[in-house]
């Protein structure tokens, strides 16, 4: 994804009520995680270097709530426009806006991609793909498979006919334009294409005679629809956020020797574990890329010491868009102190606060080599659970391996 | 749903390759909470009084995997017949086999539906319309509003023109015959439909002359596709299991107490909460229709008790589909024994072998009012979570409210 050297910039309409979803609130403002759809769609597109400026068109009654999203997940490429009373006037008032910005000079370069709120897993490559079309062609757009077979009706409600499955694909997002190709279909099209419009290659098809070159998209493209939608985004996000852990081991060896163990567990759960001792100098750089930490210590009062682990999560500023999951594993001896329950509950119910999910794992040391291989599969077993499933209700629980 | 006096039986191919989730196991025999998919598809059927034969078509390597599985879930109207090389010969070879079931007489009268192994939520209520309009009309089928906008592209790859959106439908599954009438259509196919076809409707339409009536089904229709289907599919089936839960509460005053004020928690999550005193003589019904269990005690000795209730559910089968939540909340006095959390979790288990997952819930009595109102409400966290989450790896685990 190299060589865009012309400015591109992303209308993205996020106006849907959502009624399909069956739930109370527009879906692209349902959470996942605790940070509202919207969010990670946007963050999609902030995260490509090539891209500067994302238009979220937005209902009225919404611009509030968008606008402390904007700034709770500090997004800083964004800029806010009210959206009309159909999706095709919404997507009309974010091109508008990007008119105003620029010379004349900027805009005959300019590629604008428009996209849904609700398609977050959109990925850099095929924005280059559909951008570099669009540079070429003057429109681009995703297409599918039809997954079912398409039927015409009768008036009476009975089959007509079928189409042919293979000469015809489902018209998805994202679509991208030339700036002044998108522009002026805008400024050409009718009140009927405002209010019952649905597709813009169909509006610059019909009035800039472009035909848009399409370009088969990844099935990840998907549009969260209905209420299961958001449960498998969810899931798709779990997936990606635990495909990897970073255990700080401290300097004991024993706790060494057990995160080896896991180690290879792990790997046959396919997660990735990267074993650091401390979290302090070059190992700082784990901060920046894991989601989730296990922690090793041995008495009871090393848990003081999870401040500075807290501290350098947040500093490594992960916990913006993300829970952590920080999980303790106690390695006791059955001589030593247990962590007391209460004052654990205490300590994360405070960094819940901080969007950490704090958990405990006990494990009793053994000499025997047959109890202790049970005791590490248990802690494998338990910590890639809690990784996986992020449960706010287990925050604070002490288990045991 | 009444009135369906004629003979109605199903096809069910489950000959799919399972390419698109990207997974190993064709999706059909995925499991969902430890059941194959194709399973609860058959359930769908099965649990109608008014349906009393299913086919199910399986590919010739998958047949002694589905003979476990009719045999492992207890099915009781199924027949299995080998699969053909595609997905209509498959259908045919499970027409065929019902047509030699049955005299001529029978056969004029029969409904034959075809679904999808891999639909698994199709309800009685639409099954019945679909069969009552193919007794009319010779044929049905479910339709869809079509969700993208659907297009035709030119050999090179460009929008020639889309579709008006309003004109067309999606065709999805389940469909109905007359049997005569698809039996007719599956002699007069040609190769070619064996080959490259894909519906049944337009097989009737071109050698029988049957205009099929289409209904409007609902979105739980939705076809089981990708990997991220197989996690809304899950939250679906955790959704139905986790609408309600059984408290049993003993003699005792105090849990029954207890009981109330979690009835009120529960209320605000929208889970109803039965309760019982224990799960003898009339109250035995709760169990054909919880999948979920509270249970209290107060004296670590009662915990022996929780064999009555491990055998009750298993004697209701309701441990045959679906795992079934267990919680033990042990409402203690600072003064009393603690449970042990090794022999807890050896219990957890044993039940796991029966399909019983079980929790336990420490919740510390108090007469500080306000003490105890965070106790219940985080009782009524805990067990709402372990209800919905049904997570394997914390059976077992202690937690505390
Ligand atoms: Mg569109
Ligand atoms: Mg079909």
């Amino acid at each position: 994804t190299v060589g865009v050297d012309f400015p591109v910039c992303v209308v993205l309409p996020a106006g849907g009520s959502g009624e399909r979803t069956g739930l109370q609130t527009p879906k692209q403002f349902c959470l996942l995680l605790g940070r509202p759809l919207i969010s990670y769609t946007i963050r999609s597109f902030e995260r490509v270097s090539w891209i500067h400026s994302i238009v979220v068109v937005v209902a009225k009654e919404n611009m509030d709530l968008m606008t402390d999203i904007v700034g709770r997940f500090q997004h800083t490429k964004v800029r806010l426009v009210a959206g009309g009373s159909t999706r095709h006037r919404s997507i009309c008032n974010g091109v508008m806006a990007l008119a105003e910005e620029d010379e004349e000079q900027e805009r005959e370069n300019k590629v604008v991609i428009i996209h849904d709120a609700v398609r977050p897993f959109v990925e850099e490559e095929f924005l280059y793909h559909i951008t570099v079309a669009a540079r070429e062609h003057g429109a681009s757009g995703a297409i599918r498979p039809l997954v079912s077979t398409v039927i015409a009706t009768t008036s009476e409600g009975f089959l007509d006919h079928s189409l042919e499955r293979a000469k015809y694909r489902a018209s998805e997002m994202p679509q991208a334009f030339k700036f002044n190709i998108v522009h002026k279909a805008y400024q050409r099209c009718t009140e009927a294409d405002f209010a019952f419009g649905t597709e813009c290659l169909h509006l610059v098809l019909q009035y800039c005679a472009t035909n848009a070159k399409l370009i088969e998209g990844p099935p990840t493209l998907w549009k969260v629809t209905y209420k299961r939608d958001l449960a498998a985004a969810e899931s798709v996000v779990k997936d990606k956020l635990s495909r990897s852990a970073c255990v700080i081991t401290g300097a004991c060896s024993r706790a060494r020797m057990l995160a080896d163990s896991l180690h290879e567990a792990f790997c046959s759960l396919e997660m990735e574990l990267d074993i650091i001792p401390d979290v302090i100098g070059d190992n700082g750089g784990y901060l920046h890329k894991a989601w989730n930490f296990i922690q090793f210590f041995m008495n009871v009062s090393d848990l003081a010491q999870l401040e500075t682990t807290f501290a350098a999560i947040e500093a490594a500023r992960q916990t913006l868009l993300h829970p952590v999951v920080v999980i303790v594993v106690h390695l006791s001896n059955a001589d030593r102190r247990a962590v007391e329950p209460a004052a654990f509950a205490e300590l994360a119910s405070t960094a819940k606060l901080r969007n950490i999910l704090l958990y405990g794992v006990h494990v009793q040391q053994s000499k025997d080599a047959e109890r202790w291989a049970r005791s590490v599969a248990k802690v494998a077993e338990l910590t890639s659970a809690l990784i996986r499933e992020r449960s706010e209700a287990l925050v604070g629980q002490l288990l045991q391996a």
